[in-house]
């Protein structure tokens, strides 16, 4: 039988529909996104929660005249589908394909690019703002997950966005989850409004007790004036959103269309800023998403009939293994604590949160909270570890050094996904950490080469007395032997991990493997190439590098971060400051530009970092009598 | 006749004074600390209108064991004073004199340091944690300011405290000003609880009503209980609060003293997280400054009879010149817009948004949103500008990166403070931004020799498309002549402004003019130094830098930022890059430590970056043969 959704090619085939046959399109969307993410991988629950949703919302609205913003991005899917992108579906979030965020470059659809959590209403606001000015009448719409709400700059939005009183509307697509599970007052009273009978009944009570009022005299009249104002200020009128300046519609059944639309023309002949509470299911229509929503947020291939993944990982991340080295630690020392921003899963603390729950603390997407609390904890005298990714510290930059740095307390900040992410492209990222953080004074600031080097680092920071952070990859560990005993490292001591004669490669992090698999093929070439696994970025181990690098004076440094001002930049610094003579270096890491999705394996062998790409820079620069190339690959 | 103030030397000798004495002391301490900002400058609305509150506050609690934080910091000065720093209180933000903020160093008074708003929160909820883990039972106060209250890691702080449900107190200090006055839908919020007096009126007809609905009827017995339920959601009990979480107490008067303390009492009896709401205000007790206290934030050395400034000031600042740019700009371009976060007159935006209100926003103290909503706006057509203080920027990192740079949209910062800021010290010091901003794609990074270069900086990057930032340097302008017309810079392109034949001198931003006035002493000395206005951090003038370079091979740059990741750090990639052999280069700027408190001209002079720093460099590495050394004078 032809689908419906053979014949969507624009929004303007789904204008034409009617209810029921939005509702067998919404079907046939679940079966087509469940289908290609069986394979390609990729966000799941989240888009099978907002299929309704995304065809009111285009149903309603003339895209792009009329802007929709996706807050966070995940939840795009079906946008892309409908708005002419249902041919490559099936390449999403692979190399050259289909991203899984919002672009602009893919479509006119795509208003506003997004990744991180939290800056649809502030995207939106500003775009409304720019309307005005042009005096057009475009409808701008932003959806937002509850989740994304407990972040502050969506507060902040709120707050301008309640007091400059413009049209537009917010779309709270409240599945009362973040990716994982959410916290907070906010999410508390959101679950009131949502769940509690109790406060259902409320509404209808209310307005029976005023009925009755007036009889009792007249007198009481302008009273009751005033306590009706007072009563419009109860908690189902959505009053924290009312409070801000908003509008408040809801909250609606988000799986409903004809009810989503019905409430879109309410909130467009509302004056200034509406927001409409949209009750949805994570994971609807696919039983194992909705049962595990959190596990199926973002999924790597799997078989339908019962959810389990294609591929069984043969090992495990290296956030599983921080989770470990958090319990290791915690079991001997008492006053470790856990700090996540929304991410028990994803930083590997949930079994830390299951062995220390009254050491663990979920911020939600609060990351300039996280690190402040953690400073707070260090000045009370405990040793917090906040866990977050490269890209989402970003967030909490102000943080580290204002609050923890210039204090100079005993904050360790667990960098995970730092380096190349892969399939999220370029809003995750982690390619930055190292430039934003070595210029921050009493910081140190690491990497280890493997699993093992992450635990004993993990610990080495934790027993430092100053702030300091670990940097380590997205994804799949060595698989080296995991000692049992962990062990202080000597800050600022490198180690030499394979020695030679011809050539220094000093490399960092994630790289260091591939730096020793490097050496090794060059031996077969007849290049014997000595490795340092350098540890730290800061402080570098200078009596060990300034004599090794004097001793080769041909030196390759290799990191997976941007050039400007990464690990390369301060080896240069340092035969700078050190007054080198006759060194020739050659700095390989990532070049001046966003890095687009693909897998990590690809990105790292396009962008000349892999075995392959050291192994090649080498053989170049041995062959040349003086070279300090930067880049010696395509897309320079 | 001995004041009380003269037996004061620590919070013990408050415990054992009336109510009368106390308010007598309060008269005493703005006495006092008019008297002495007079002398020093300072900030001064904001201490004048804690007085009564600080004390209040150290009555109340046992200090250091009770923990009081202060947001922001800058009111703390009555804080000091009664803390044992009296004597040493005319030192206050001078070089090696006491800090305006807390600081550990100073007291064990001094819990937390602050110096950027709207960390109270989070740091206390860190404290009152530790305390539990600890099994303590201190006491934990935050004062925060209610325009601290819009950022958003105070929301994400409430946010996470009203789910936690621990005890502390929140003292909401509200004097309906952040450092101008607020914006924002929650200060409408504040102010309809401060002066609504229909609001007042309501709690009591809402009370008289409740006691009359039982007559109604005894089947409504359970309804009206639900509907007191609901009735405690009104404004009246500062619903905002009590819906994160908080019991909320006030607003009470927080220039009376016993009214403080008996409800200081009331809060410790309460179980879990209190707000109260304490209406003060700025500037109590000094008649020039309670008319103007934006004015009277922060101030130079004034006359205390009528509030004028000692020295009246013989040139506008960078700030007022960006201002006056912003109009002459504003005049050619209708798609212009002037954004700042809560500081209209510190940026110079005052003007502007006089001139273009209706092109000018004030988000509040909310970098985050206000490069998000930039963001928006650029994307809808416009040219928007966000005036932000260099160290306030480190608040926006993220929305740099993922909103700005990505989407690679035409926001342009003017970034206020950058460089050594003075007598705010640390946590004010705009030492970082060329580290932090030139590792991101996309982003053109320049500084201006002097005003008439910013106005035609600013207009090359309002013209540009892409993404744009300018860093100038707080104070005064050189008075050079202001060009009428605006010419767009060729971008990417810097300027010999003086032609030498011995060393090369590559100077950025506030650090040109020193050079050349350098190179005019080293010429009397017989060096004949070039110099040249870089003009762009990034993208760097390749071509003429590097034929420079080749040229004189003796290189000295010169920069107002750390050195780790900085402009020198640029050169030093670009030579190393270029392959450029036989070059000898010396990084001038400053060391990888937390700037101190202290004028600008001493801490400049003091980190050897002003013209007798580089003289003294020049002709030190003019008599080495080679020599790349880093930092020259004390404090390396």
């Amino acid at each position: 039988m032809r689908r419906i959704l053979d014949d969507v090619y624009s929004p303007d085939d789904i204008k034409v529909l009617s209810y029921e046959e939005m509702d067998r399109l919404a079907f046939e969307i679940r079966d087509f996104i469940i289908k290609t993410v069986a394979d390609t991988g990729g966000h799941l629950a989240s888009n099978l929660g907002v299929v309704e949703l995304t065809l009111a919302l285009h149903y309603h609205l003339n895209s792009p005249q009329d802007k929709i913003i996706w807050d966070v991005g995940h939840q795009s899917y079906i946008h892309k589908i409908i708005t002419g992108r249902k041919n490559e579906f099936k390449t999403i979030r692979q190399y050259e394909g289909l991203s899984g965020y919002p672009k602009r470059s893919e479509s006119v659809h795509d208003i506003i690019e997004t990744g991180h959590s939290s800056t649809s209403i502030g995207s939106a606001l500003g775009l409304a703002l720019a309307r005005d000015h042009e005096q057009r009448k475009d409808r701008v719409y932003a959806v937002i997950g509850d989740g994304s709400l407990t972040a502050g700059m969506a507060f902040e939005a709120l707050n301008h966005a309640g007091h400059l009183g413009r049209d537009m509307t917010v779309i709270l697509n409240d599945n009362n989850m973040s990716i994982s599970p959410n916290v907070g007052a906010l999410s508390h009273y959101l679950s009131n409004i949502r769940i509690d009978p109790r406060l259902h009944k409320l509404k209808e009570d209310i307005e029976f007790i005023i009925s009755r009022i007036p009889r009792i005299g007249s007198v009481m009249s302008r009273t009751i004036e005033r306590v009706k104002d007072g009563l419009k200020y109860t908690v189902l009128t959505g009053i924290l959103f009312e409070e801000m300046g908003f509008t408040y519609i809801g909250p609606l059944n988000g799986h409903n269309i004809e009810e989503l639309l019905n409430n879109f023309k309410k909130a467009d002949m509302i004056k200034g800023p509406v927001l409409i509470h949209v009750n949805t299911i994570k994971g609807k229509g696919y039983q194992p998403a909705e049962n595990q929503p959190s596990k199926y947020h973002g999924v790597s291939p799997f078989k339908i009939g019962n959810g389990e993944r294609k591929k069984e990982r043969a090992l495990p991340s290296y956030s599983e293994v921080f989770g470990r080295a958090m319990i290791k630690i915690g079991q001997l020392d008492n006053d470790l604590i856990g700090i996540t921003a929304a991410m028990p899963e994803g930083t590997g603390l949930n079994i830390f949160k299951e062995k220390f729950s009254d050491r663990f603390y979920d911020v939600g997407i609060a990351e300039q909270h996280a690190v402040t609390l953690a400073t707070g904890l260090a000045r009370g005298g405990k040793k917090p570890v906040v866990a977050i990714y490269s890209s989402f510290l970003q967030r909490a930059y102000d943080q580290i050094i204002h609050d923890t740095c210039i204090q100079n307390l005993p904050v360790v900040f667990a960098i995970d996904r730092s380096g190349i992410v892969g399939n999220d492209g370029e809003t995750h990222q982690g390619t930055f950490d190292i430039s934003f953080l070595r210029p921050i004074p009493n910081l140190t600031l690491m990497a280890p080469k493997d699993e093992n080097e992450l635990q004993h680092m993990l610990y080495t920071a934790v027993n430092l007395d100053s702030p300091a952070a670990i940097r380590y990859p997205r994804g799949d560990i060595y698989g080296v032997k995991i000692d049992q005993d962990l062990n202080k490292l000597e800050v600022g001591k490198a180690e030499v991990v394979k020695e030679g004669k011809d050539i220094l490669i000093i490399a960092i992090g994630s790289r260091v493997y591939p730096s020793l698999e490097a050496a090794r093929q060059l031996a077969e070439q007849g290049i014997e190439a000595e490795v340092i696994n350098a540890r730290f970025i800061k402080p570098l181990d200078k009596d060990l590098l300034v004599a090794k690098i004097k001793k080769f004076k041909k030196v390759v440094t290799v990191e997976e971060q941007v050039l400007n001002g990464g690990f390369g930049t301060a080896v240069l610094e340092l035969i700078n400051k050190e007054q080198l003579e006759g060194i020739s270096l050659k700095r390989l890491g990532l070049p001046d530009s966003f890095i687009p999705h693909g897998s990590q394996e690809m990105m790292r062998s396009l962008y000349g970092i892999d075995t392959s790409g050291i192994v090649d820079t080498v053989l170049e620069f041995s062959a040349t009598d003086m070279g300090v190339a930067v880049w010696p690959r395509k897309n320079a």
